[in-house]
């Protein structure tokens, strides 16, 4: 995810859970031949797969920079037995993975970008491998691997159950801010699916049934005309005036959204020398709502704002770079099947050398924000998206607006890690975090073997998802002629 | 005027100042004898029209109110043989009163509004007559009184010497922010007249050869949308966001024009109560360059920031009550003229009561701001205008743009008083205030003989005044369908 | 209440309502026969004081100024046999009516001023009885008089059955932000009450178990210093400045406060004229969070905003009339004995020539703003506050803070109808806003008699308010030194 | 200087020029024999100097990093007979050459830095050396060399003559935003010297006496508290918002300070990334003001308002790197002098190959911006400062408020160039800059032995120089504790 509530969500936590150990099966007779089996196989390959989620950690690779990443995902899906497509989707390091034929025609997501100045070894105190250089604070590594562990473990249950259907694996680049997986929707590579699985990194395991914030983000890059600021002011132009009129009718907008909306901005260029009147200057902006039918009007109103300096300024607006994710939409039918199987998995409970790391690391947490390492063992009961909760973004968002879509959270973060920190990636890159990735390809594949079985649960959750959508279109704020963002890391 | 410079001006006289009383007769042999003879004419009515003055600031009537004293000056016009042409330019208390005919047409200006809350005896303390009530505190009473007595002596002048000609009188009601004379422009009143003297209260005596600012002014009106400020706050549309960041963007602007320009603003319209989003909010601006070139520049982009306030916060806008003065042309070939007759006329001394009454009420000024009593013997050299030097606004200017024109300041005010103030509105009721008038009606009187008398000068006047608008026309701010706001004052 | 959420509640309601007439008796044979009686002695007194209603509707005083209303429902209770202290607190329309002696001490709260501007007849269309006068737009005629109906008919109740106990009437004055309760309180009326019912008009039937915002207003006059704009703007410091930038501040600070908070403001001195920097200028704020604690963090935010605003503008400043209330506490105690009151005595419904009306009046609300008229027999189930839910204010939030608290809400308004609107005046005014007000008193006349008959109750209140309380102290943000702001409503 | 009102000056220049070669001799019989040989002796080291000067201008060093360029001129100056001391004041590149003993001391002043970006040839197009390199865009090349020429020819002249005195040479670093010179005045350096000279390139010949404006400098580098801007934008302190809240203070200070002074600033750390509550933002400002003491209230006023943003906004403040120049004293006793021997000296004409340069790099000007070639040839009259003329800022004028300083503009631009540009580079770097350089080391040559011959002119200027402290007592803005900046063009 771009962003994760997990420490302020520790206070979310309702005061019923679950213990995993105790809970009677739920809903016994109904797949437990099958689940066994596909829950073995993940098992089998867990060790292997945990080594390549470490390998891919050691790469720490930037969006649509994660070339030696994702060629290692293919590499084992290919070996697995996929047919793999790639490059797709004008993106040199997305690709497809497919297994099968047919319908139903089930995906799983796969993310494996690294985030800029988190580098950090396995250790539970600061301790960047290079100084500045990117490290997997968000545990991407452990993202794709995890999925990739899954859907391998599927394959595997498929071919000697003789399942019929097609199994993808969708290798999804920058999704930190680079909207990898936007560009591959525009592209059509989900135009056939059925369902998505996916899952994300955590400090507790859950069902992930909808929410996160929709997003719109863009560079709003001003120009006015340059003069020597004391000897012929009148004469220029201030970019930087429109940039300080912009962020300022930003502020008086606050009062006047949905309270629950979000909008930050930084100054990416505030003029070159105090003695030059800028003939340039950039506010680089994000806007959030836990609508994206709602973000769409705050966005408008975002518009007509930059375009308002413009005129109180005379200056000229380029409006450059533009980003956005959807909210994601939750699927109530396949939220329940999800909530099961994670529950028969379980959680998990860590071995003393895991808890002396992770006393350890708790202790760099901000006061309060630790929280009970035997909570791993637990899952979180379901509930929906709460449109009132601090969140953050993903662009698995925009394929819930594409296909019925469910999601797992594991613990793979020491609890009270929150994503995008160097705590986070502490725990990615070694056995804790393995450990989360587990669960979650378990329910993953437990997940997708329910899908190829039992047709009634594709067809409810596509009404689900047909109900979700009522009054509603899927547009992204991407326009149509802008290619991925390549570059976007280079700056 | 309708604010002036008089405190500001005393660090900006000259080191070099002329004593009235040891000059030589500047260019002797020239209009000697005509001067002696409507100087006379002067004298014989100065203590009748220093009793006229007296009652009109006994009236103090604000802008476009003041029937008893457009009333008064029309009764002694008309009893002198004037033809008095009243209500002119749909303005109740104008009036044009003529005598003679034929070429040229000279005419002089006369003004009488008071201003609001400068109630004052005529004493050299804080003692107003009637709390609250309007006073003459830019001495309009005794501008309108001194011209009229110029006008008379002038008109006897020429009836007794047979002097071709004619001689207009203009009663231009509302000079303090009712841009009386606008209007007046407007409906013709000045068509056809050859050269417009003038002359305003002031401190000091000196000829007043161009200057003072343009000005534009007008009522920016927004509207929103009203919502309860705690339950919704989101569904309204707020006309206040729409002054404050209008504001803001003035403020901005404030860099990037010349920066002799002036702009100030109030806000009129706030909001009704906190707990209600205004759907109302008003900003009350003037805006002033001593250029009305440079300050129709000003103007537009003033205009601009509205619109993007509107845009900033969905809300739309009235510019309301519109109104402007253009900047004052000088002529340098009339205040060659109008220099030497003001020299000729000399200054005045005060009695040691007068002496008295202003060393009391100088005790009131701020510190440092009283001026040597023996300044009003003084005749300040003659100066054109300077851009950068402090001024104020008056629709004199608009005549300035459309006829060759020439004024005159007289020290009416106890030396450092300024106008505007409950110091001013004291002087210009007594005889220190008279005596300064009497000094602007000789040199009124003498320049209007020498203009008569001397065709050359007209044709001199003319040609420097085409000069003056060498790539410039007369264009107002206000609207042309827009009425003249007789009732500015009732708010 | 200072306002109230009443049309946006309309979405919040739980799909899951109960039809009054359906509910099995709740807690069947522990105090039926005592309601019983205490119903019927309201019954016997519902027309009476309808009428009472009525009269305090068509007195229509404004807050402080409530002398007709106060002394008429003095004059009531003292008939019916109460003990009557008036004024009290320093606050002329304020009293204390007590009945009995002894513990435990259970108080009625009663307000009775209107709104400016809402005078209206109890018709369904916009019809003033007298323009821009005030009226009931908040139904604290009912209010006053339906908690009057209660306390007469539990005194009689109570003294029929010899029931130990004080019982008090408490008149406040001013709700609407004048703040009455609040010098009350500080003047010890408060001090030894066990336990305190109220209720509120409104458009659906409810308990009103805690909620609304903690709200802070006061009016922040700066000062600085008178300059002529055009001829001096430099000498001037702008007391409008700093209004501007403390709203800038204000707009700045809204990101960074949690979203809950509203702060909302009006600019009610914005300088007197264009062409003088402003010495004068004030800006009127509120600012609210549903918690009392939160809020105080808010304020003092704002209040280094206004310091903040004096040092860049070099002004100083008053922060004058303060005011406040604090939110008000949950008593989950007393909560499941009032609703299952209000659940014995249910809702109701109306005449055909009620529902004519109420559908007459319907059609005035804005699209999507009606409800179901047959929503009034319905009563909704018990929830807590919801710290994301829209709300306004109420002083009653300070009683709550001092004393275990509960109230009711009753529909008295035409469902859809908002409190603060002239549909609220009119529905105050007639049958339907009687009906609900007898509800409401007649929950209020329950509960007090299980008060006075089940001493356990009245400690598990005292021990909710305990836990409430922990961690926190009443501070009113009301200086001690502050009188009641007798004249606040001559503005 | 640190910028230069070159083009904007070509509207001022008087209507009245004098053409050098027709001048008289102006004050005949005085030193003519003695200016004869010093002219002499400076036409003799032209050549040599000239292809100096070209060297620094291949240097192209930024300011405290001159070091070959200083080398060049220190090695120049010893070998013609200078006791040199380096460095001096903590400047690694300042130094002092001297020759000679006993009173008066006359001082030269030697700048030599070069301008960022403005790296261009000898050539009348766009034509950077090294694309982004350095280049001497405001002529300081010529600058140092030229005073080297004077001071040289002088010391032979001194030698030949046995004139008595000391004659010093002051390289001066970092004259472009490093104040350089202000170190070395707080160093003592200029403790004993009787009067200063100095001179700088220009597109026109004439005195320089007093001017320019006071300047202060400073980074305000605000501290905030940094938090996801999506989760928890509640717990972050936006240094941004201090940033913006300064700016917005500073916006509305414009109004209310001498409309003669400038203040220019730029964002140069405007947060790191839109999803993060910017922990540190900068602004970088300027200001300014004819008038140091004037200025000294200006920045007060600006420390208030930064002090302001940060109680707005819970942020913390460090004022970085502040740096400041005093205006120019102008001194009348010596620019009498100066004029004279500057018209002595008189202009120079352009060859048909400098023609031809100068007509094509005119072309490149902006529209209206090239003025006649001629005008190389003419001495423009003697004026002093103007308060409202615009201007840029030196640190000689540090120099003016401790010691009697008189000053030179020559014509090393072409007509039409103004200083910080590539087309001043461009003329700076051939025979063009070269001959006017030629104009002014005459100019300080003949001057320089006027005030070694005559005491009398020492001791007139320091009269003139106690005139215009009267009142004044000089103090940098730049703390005492502060060391030169020597890093300050790294960035």
């Amino acid at each position: 995810m771009q962003v994760s509530p997990a420490n302020l969500s520790s206070s979310w936590i309702p005061a019923i859970v679950v213990v995993a150990t105790l809970l009677p099966a739920v809903a016994v007779g109904q797949q437990p031949a099958s689940h066994q089996e596909v829950l073995q196989l993940v098992d089998q390959r867990a060790a292997h797969f945990s080594g390549i989620s470490r390998t891919i950690w050691e790469f720490a690779e930037l969006g649509y920079q994660e070339q030696k990443s994702s060629a290692l995902l293919q590499s084992e899906l290919r070996s697995a037995g996929f047919r793999v497509q790639s490059p797709v989707a004008d993106e040199p390091t997305a690709f497809v993975a497919e297994y099968g034929q047919g319908e139903p025609v089930i995906g799983i997501l796969g993310e494996f970008d690294a985030l800029p100045g988190l580098s950090q070894a396995a250790k539970p105190d600061r301790s960047p491998v290079v100084a500045d250089a990117p490290g997997h604070g968000c545990g991407h590594n452990l993202l794709g691997s995890g999925a990739a562990l899954a859907a391998v473990a599927l394959k595997e249950y498929m071919e000697r159950n003789h399942v019929p259907g097609t199994l993808r694996y969708y290798g999804t680049p920058a999704e930190e801010g680079g909207d990898g997986k936007v560009y591959m929707i525009r592209a059509g590579l989900f135009h056939d699916v059925d369902v998505v699985l996916h899952w994300h990194p955590f400090d507790a395991n859950s069902v992930s049934n909808g929410g996160m914030l929709a997003i719109n983000t863009a560079r709003f890059l001003f120009h006015g005309v340059a003069a020597h600021a004391a000897l012929a002011p009148e004469r220029g132009r201030s970019a930087l005036d429109a940039v300080m009129l912009m962020g300022n009718g930003i502020e008086f907008l606050r009062e006047h959204i949905p309270s629950n909306s979000r909008i930050h901005y930084v100054i990416t260029n505030g003029g070159a020398a105090p003695n030059i009147v800028p003939d340039t200057a950039e506010l680089y902006l994000y806007a959030r709502n836990p609508s994206s039918v709602a973000l769409s009007g705050v966005w408008n109103r975002i518009l007509k704002i930059s375009q308002g300096a413009t005129l109180m300024t005379e200056t000229t607006l380029d409006v450059k770079e533009i980003g956005g994710d959807a909210n994601v939409l939750p699927n109530d039918a396949l939220a329940k099947v999800a909530q099961r199987n994670l529950e028969e998995v379980g959680g998990f409970r860590y071995t003393p050398e895991e808890t002396h790391f992770a006393e350890e690391l708790q202790k760099s947490l901000p006061a309060g924000g630790a929280r009970e390492l035997d909570s791993t063992a637990l899952i979180r009961p379901l509930r929906g998206p709460d449109p009132n909760e601090a969140a953050a973004s993903t662009d698995v968002g925009d394929v819930s607006w594409n296909v019925p879509t469910i999601g797992f959270l594991a613990a793979t973060f020491v609890p009270g890690v929150v994503p995008h920190t160097w705590q986070a990636a502490a725990s990615a890159g070694m056995s804790i975090g393995q450990k989360g990735m587990i669960i979650a390809a378990k329910a993953l594949a437990a997940t997708g073997a329910d899908l190829f079985s039992d047709r009634q649960l594709v067809l409810d959750a596509k009404a689900d998802f047909r109900r979700q959508m009522e009054g509603k279109a899927y547009q992204s704020v991407i326009p149509d002629a802008q290619k991925p963002p390549l570059n976007y890391r280079n700056k």
